[in-house]
């Protein structure tokens, strides 16, 4: 096997696939852009946040899922949870690295569609279905 | 009211707020995030496929979810549905000018954590819970 072909196959086996549904790669996408997940995130970019300070941010948002939804976003490395060991407890959560580095992505997402509501809102529903007569 | 602050009132109002639950961009959000949203955009941006080959390139899928989330992704305007018709009934799907703006940003999200996957897992149950002797 030639150093190209190897340096190729390594570099296909280290990068993950995503269409692929055996691929963990796949299971880390859907906790990044779960229901929940993409919101904590994307308010998390603004920096260190208390529980109950994204339960207000978020509205909508239960605690039950907050707290699931934190719990599996710590598991993958993209939330550090801060207990601060004092009474009553004081719990803070904020990005890591990999954390900052996904939110950002999410926040480029959630911003062209903040940015473009108006016209997205506008075209819904006026799609057309074009009706071609190629025959193949 | 002066012109400046007309003007940025109109700027608040038409841009959407994800945060906000019945801002109509937390649905665009969702849709365009939705388990199987992210994949058939992120696919499509490779251009016009068939329902079938659509099916067979996000493996997992059912046919149910495929054409539930083509079906709600047209609806937003990011999908167009080309029906040629012929027999037996051949249709085409493939990213609206909207669409594609939308993909280009889900693949850089799913870019990333393609790339960053060995160390997404190498972190993953690493994290620590850091307790602080801080009392506020």
């Amino acid at each position: 096997m030639s150093e190209d072909i190897r340096a190729s196959l390594t570099d296909k086996l280290s990068r993950g696939n995503v269409l692929a549904k055996e691929c963990p790669s796949r299971a880390v996408l859907q906790d990044v852009t779960s229901r929940w997940g993409v919101l904590i995130l994307f308010s998390l970019l603004d920096g260190t946040h208390r529980f109950s300070e994204l339960r207000k941010k978020i509205t909508g948002i239960s605690e039950k899922m907050l707290a699931q939804t934190l719990q599996s976003l710590e598991a993958d490395g993209f939330v550090l949870r801060i207990a601060h060991p004092v009474i009553p407890p004081h719990v803070e959560y904020q990005l890591t690295e990999h954390g900052i580095e996904v939110g950002k992505r999410v926040a480029e997402l959630v911003n062209w569609i903040e940015i473009n509501i108006a016209d997205i809102l506008q075209s819904k529903n006026q799609y057309v279905h074009i009706k071609s007569n190629t025959v193949n």
